[in-house]
């Protein structure tokens, strides 16, 4: 199962040349995870799968280890929420390797697909910084959305 | 007439305090004035007073002249949206003082008035950069919207 | 005393028109406010009045409780840091108003005013996020830079 | 031959968890590259491999068509700059790939290694879109900084 995350733009995204930041994506990536994997506000809808706790002062934390990112087609300027699907490539003991593909907002035609990402996260303690094992329930829901790793063109 | 938008934060909106970061609330501010004020992509639901074009190649741009932002009560993380009432305090000749007040995500209670500010925007040719005067169209649909501009507290 | 605090700006600091973002000016002036009011490193040179501790965990934070901004001049793109002249308008028992005028990078002609802003921040305890007075070391250190709070043309 | 670009860090590059956020580690790299490969005004000194012109309106510009980074120990808050050492790991016909590792800044002890990166550019035409070879001049003086690209530890 993939999941599709709508993500909306902002006018700051776009860079001098009217195209998305290279480094706004990651952001834009990173708000696509926030939905799929941390719990939100209570009475807030969320996915099954959000089962992280956010914020300072949190038991378990999350750290990115690495990310790769391919920029396939410029992102002009829309107010749509362009299509984030997100999937796990990857499901080990303290890591996830998150899978991204990047499409033109919903209802644009052609679709395009503008970007290819992987994030790679491990889950540590607070309190020590050290590597902690994703909990059984977790790995449970998560194992839901494990798909074939994004693979890159150009590398 | 005041216009409410709901702005979705981002992670990257916080800063280490865990509280939205001061200039950041300028990027919620801009989102909700690109929803009142500019025309969206064909095909999207746009309000009334949304008839600016946007990006790049223009004929006539919007400047910002001058910014006004109280802060009353810090944001803490939330993945709702937040509620940014929005309306014109002045409608000049050339320019239009925009005033805001944003309020806690819907459905969140008490609901909390966070922060008060106002923006100053000119219209100019993009050729020349000279003020223009808002073209009689755009005036009569933002004359709905005029209300007593925002009143700081503090200054 | 007026205190000039060059501020490298980045590529990323320029929006779709090729302007520094109104958003980002914010983040500069926090550059320059860091630079004069808070304690670097160890073995770091700092101006006499860097004298607040910065980062998560500090006894005594400052809170944003206000700000203006007018902008004059669009800032075009530049590798050069631009001048950003910082001086205290008002120093109260638990708080202070910040004056900053930007100008050009030094060395180029004519040297322009680009922007003229005020902050407003107010001292509190971290832990109960009530005001607390400013220090009296503190205090004399600041005096030596309180001037005329700056005058914006628009208001 | 490696070129060190020292970068300042700013507040605002840090996070809720008081690192600095994986996606601004891009703008701080996009700044290094600006350093190395990017004309600077007029009068400001430069590396002798800054040779592209930047901003809107340029005959030739770059496009980012990939990155990859690896985020090994998160960078503290620091008001020293960090040490970038950036040079070319491959000199295509039209593309490049730059390779860069992030240090602590100067002076700091023990020095870490905070970041390994590689970004792929591409020289396109403006008008047309369309890739572009790098010419002689540029290539020549570029050859200088080729070196083994970055290794990665982690794929």
């Amino acid at each position: 199962l993939k999941i599709t995350v709508p993500i909306a733009l902002r006018w700051s995204d776009f860079d001098a040349y009217g195209h998305v930041n290279n480094a706004e994506m990651l952001r834009i990536l990173e708000e696509a995870r926030m939905e799929v994997f941390w719990r939100p506000d209570a009475g807030v809808e969320a996915l099954p799968t959000a089962l992280l706790e956010a914020g300072p002062g949190v038991a378990i934390q999350s750290l990115i280890s690495s990310q790769s990112i391919e920029y396939l087609v410029p992102i002009p300027y829309t107010r749509r929420p362009i299509d984030v699907e997100l999937w796990i490539g990857r499901l080990g003991g303290a890591h996830l390797e998150v899978s991204y593909e990047v499409y033109s907002p919903r209802g644009v035609s052609p679709r395009l697909l503008h970007t290819r990402a992987s994030t790679t996260l491990v889950l540590v303690h607070s309190a020590t910084g050290r590597p902690t094992r994703i909990p059984p329930a977790v790995r449970e829901s998560w194992q839901s959305i494990v798909e074939e790793p994004v693979r890159f063109t150009r590398r």
